[in-house]
């Protein structure tokens, strides 16, 4: 199968121990996985193809080499619209960047959108936008070591691929998330752990990953219908009233519920077997 | 009083020692307090009368028997609307459901509607139902040996009666919010105290009910124009801005400040006296 | 410069070893800074000239004496519109009381809409209206001894300048604001750094404030575009969708982006200096 | 079939000639159709049980005698609890005021929540609670003789139970509702046809009886599975943004599309046959 | 009582044949009367003082001389901060703007949140900000040779202190709407009828006060309380959900219905007398 | 220029006498210019493109031969996924379908997401998609002779790309628009010119085209940097409140303000000579 998931800035992998979880793995270790703009395009590509791929259950996005991303590749993006000289006047040049940062932004939202559950194993570095990147995405853990930062303060700009609309959402401590982002220090993995931005601390990268296949393997191991369902109307509510998410919930399951995964899932429950599910 | 209150699934009862309360138990002990739909419908009824009774400023919901609720009465579900055979096409089939679905809601959503705070003390099992009634409570509280879990997608479905629109909002950490939706495992009352689902840990089923017997005595015990106001203020406010909260607050409490509440609640300070309102 | 700042409830100073940080200090020590009217009035005043005044980066807010404020001058509050007698019927009584409270909750969001971050730094007490003022701020932190309080019910109130509608959204807790709300229990200082209140918890009235210019100080020492940008984005996202959050941001950045302080920053980290930043 | 349908001031009668089609009429003819309590709480039962019946597919609400409805029957109102002398606090008297608007307002929202498509076929006298019933339904006709107004003012109030909130979304003249609403000036058939208020004018009572019973037959002739989709899309799309509606529509459809009626009417459109439709 | 009301470029008149109404005349003949800053500072302070002056029920906003307004001041605008020749970088100074936009739009912001109904009476040119500031208030009539247009295109902006924001939730007519603010041409009181910018067309500037007048007469010899909750939940419901609307009429009310209006318009309706109302 | 813009199912042209517009043409008029999955998809591809390219600044949109569209192909349709036998459980078809109406919508509201503004010029048939197509774009106009219909209902399904959502914030006239689309009977010009869903009526394809080009050349004679901010401020107006659409605006204008085009506006002006923009 991961034939026709040869990306150039990304290994996409289907362990076989661990059935319907895809394993991405950002894939720049030289540069410390540091993005340029062909790698969030071809990210969003990833993510794209792993949503409507019925073989894929659930999904571990993690990094190669000593760090899981050290940011945005800031020599790259010197030669970018943002930083170019030109004789644009100011609104004219505001356009420009305006659709630069959408099509960005969109990259990044690929992961929220993606209908598979999303867990990001994080370690050494994890700086600037793979905050805004692992906000997008539904479980965050980290190894021991991993040095965080909302890093964009430091380079003169307010973050805006996604971190300040999406971390206030993900920790309920709002203190603490405009401390992070207005000083932009570092924080490690009990602090991460202590504010509920990462749900597990792991001994190393490589105990990180495996904590990531294991817990992607058991959500795997559902109804695709419900745990697809359940990401759904999670994000829906996010951004909803209750009574929105209610009517939307009951909207949404009018039709989910007609699956034959409900009477699957009781018939093994009652025979102790472990249920299986067409695909979806 | 409490011959007003007599229900079948339900014992209401007016703890002497503690003014003002009611104490709410679910009351199917032989089959862990399992719902099926007279419950429902009957807990909705329960609780529109507690909510306009002037006798009564706070509640305390708990199970009887074993559990607080180990959720729907799945037996009796599969002979409701939701699995009976028919022949019905999908689309038709989606219009019961979504009736079925938004009047089940209803009934859960009476606890968050229902004027008065409500206190929800749980041991036991805790499963699925349990999790979006608690949710719909003010205030969470339970036994040290309590087992909780989001159960739903374990039999199949997205959880569609509350959890998954108010847990969200309930708890700040949205990677467990996720992590516990997606995978229906097990947690326990210290990870619950943690991530801040419950308010506090007691030792057995009657230490969590007095618990929450002598805080919904405490909170009885100031002006209910106050209480109640507050209640439906902060579940406003969950739901907006913070400048519709705020302008919301603001028409509330211009007819709620004319309260003689005010002047006896500054004079007992005085005084040192508990003040005594009026009924509301 | 601080000659421009001299007002009759709170003192404005510019401590020299802090560039660019401003101490606001509520002082009207001999009635533990208790608010009345014209203070609150005032408190707007300062906000909004620290607001515009570019030679500000950052805001530190303290109370003089042994209190943080211990909130609404009851007393003097008696004498006010709330509760005067009269004999308007209660709709015109009604109109008066939501004009003042809209003046009133408009000098406590003063404190929201200054573009500069503002860090409240609190001890002894900090009762009722000290929560509101400081949900209001972006950053909060106290002494070892402080005593903290949502009082109003205690009086016959429900909160209305702002606590109802910023407490569940600075602190992920719900069940716990509630609690704090209904009950109007004091809570000290350890409970408020766990439960996400409080960033950071210290020694003393003296050690806090020094706590807070430090941190003040590393914020005042970013670019001022990319701080302000960062703390307008977070307070709108925390009112919107994500996707309305990422749209604001994209356009506020494509103006913000084109400063000269992302180059300043980036060659300044290149050459390990600190960067120097126009004014703004 | 009507058997089921014996209320005590209304009239529901299935007129043979229009398959499908209710017809609901105001049934107090010697005091104008003007409404008391018990009316209003029977209306919501009519609807709600009209709702789920899936013999009927449209509905035509009209009055009997020489008006719709002249609105509030004042007199009773002034024994309810509007107007009751009681030596509550204002405070307690508002929630009871509360209580009853929003019970009246959850009585009049049963016209719009009511599944099928309601037309109201308006003559006479159409005043106040007229207005604030018509504009919960789907659509207005009326006689030439009608004469509206928005009479709240008039009698010391602000409309309350759904015009305010309703008239400027089924209006494109904001400023005219304002006129309307601020004056309670009686405006006539040509003027509520040039604004938007009603689609058509008829000659008399009869007539417009008739033309709101054929356009009822006309739509209750289609799929009800899409009409019943269009009602509620449309519903929910008024109080969302664009890609709110967009996203619940594909969401609803997604089981609507499952149904058999896209198959029968486009067979039957190549037939030129008329379709039926099983019943929903 | 007028002799509070001197101000520089706006004359406040309180004719004697219209008890409780304030005629407000923009007052720059010789420039048509065009905008400047201290024009807008000082309209908001009208309007704001006009707010709260018991005296006042209804207001009527018109032009002196040969036009209503010709919109903004170019020549004045042009050596204010938005064309104003600096060195700052285009970050720094769009925070200069965006703070002159805010205070700009605030100013005419305040004719909406005035909580009297205003109606503007416009005859002439009312260009570019005449109608920004006709569509914050409540009604607008004009007089035949009235011309009016969208003027920002043409000056090299997008309208930006109320029109694109307004105008499409004043008219229900949004292609119009596009039309007339894409191509910035002039159309009359007519055209302004027929879409309902206007609710009525008069003779000439003096038939157009007078007609402003009179309809400001009849709101102000309703009921104060009455009135001022109708203009209130109008536009609260303008920006909210239906189901957000009721809501906040509910609550409302359950402090305006405790008005002895009510009693007092209800007698009154009995006597055939004109109802006297105690001043708001 | 127009050799980057061969389509198959789409011509583009630049007319000569209309700089700066773009006319779109949908070509498959043997067919009545239905539309198949390949169209659509296409057409979204047509309006990125011109979305941002430099040398156009308005868009004409029409349809060859004698319809502007049939709407959707039922017939190729009917091989699509929606209508396609396969085995899928209910929820498992819910879900193919929800991913088809997402892209289907998508591509419709490229229209709407074009930074030009988009001129629709109908004629002879305009159904189904013809309507949803048209209320994404900016202007409708029509030939004299044009039918039109909201036709989905007629085919078993609720309209679900766009109508629903969008007609409602069109046309002022809810009760229309449900007859409308609750009975999908055929309208004409004269009466959607009357309901505003169109700006104007012309004598015939020709001259409706004719038309469009002209108002479209009028709007590109403007600022881009106006023209385009304007569209953009509007259709987010339209979905937001006036408070949230002021800010929006000014955050907006905070860079397009820093245009030249605003003194070049300004300037030729007071010259009388028509403006040269620069490209945008």
């Amino acid at each position: 199968m991961s034939q026709n998931y040869s990306f150039q800035h990304f290994t996409v992998q289907f362990p076989a121990e661990y059935p319907y979880v895809a394993h991405v793995e950002i894939n720049r270790p030289d540069k410390m996985n540091a993005f340029f703009e062909a790698m969030w395009l071809e990210m969003k590509q990833v993510f794209e193809k792993l949503s409507e791929d019925s073989n894929v259950r659930a999904i571990v996005l993690s990094g190669a080499g000593k760090a899981f991303t050290a940011g945005l590749d800031v020599k790259a993006a010197s030669s970018g619209p943002l930083f170019s000289e030109n004789d644009l006047d100011p609104a004219r040049a505001a356009t420009i960047m305006r659709r630069h940062i959408a099509e960005f932004q969109d990259c990044i939202t690929a992961v929220e959108r993606c209908e598979k559950p999303v867990i990001v194993a994080m370690h050494g570095f994890a700086l600037g936008l793979a905050i805004d990147l692992s906000t997008a995405a539904d479980i965050r853990i980290c190894s021991r070591d991993v040095k965080f930062a909302v890093k964009e303060v430091d380079i003169g700009l307010a973050a805006d691929i996604g971190t300040l609309s999406r971390l206030p959402k993900v920790v309920g401590n709002y203190g603490w998330v405009k401390e992070i982002a207005l000083t932009a220090r570092v924080f490690g993995a009990e602090e991460a752990l202590r504010v509920g931005f990462v749900n597990s601390v792991h001994e190393d990268r490589q105990a990180t990953i495996n904590a990531g296949l294991k817990l992607a393997s058991l959500t795997a191991s559902k109804s695709p219908v419900a745990v697809q369902g359940t990401k759904e109307i999670l994000n829906w509510s996010r951004d909803h009233s209750v009574q929105d998410g209610l009517r939307y919930t009951g909207v949404w399951n009018s039709a989910a519920l007609q699956t034959k995964d409900v009477s699957a899932a009781l018939l093994s429950g009652l025979q102790k077997r472990t249920p299986t599910f067409e695909k979806l």
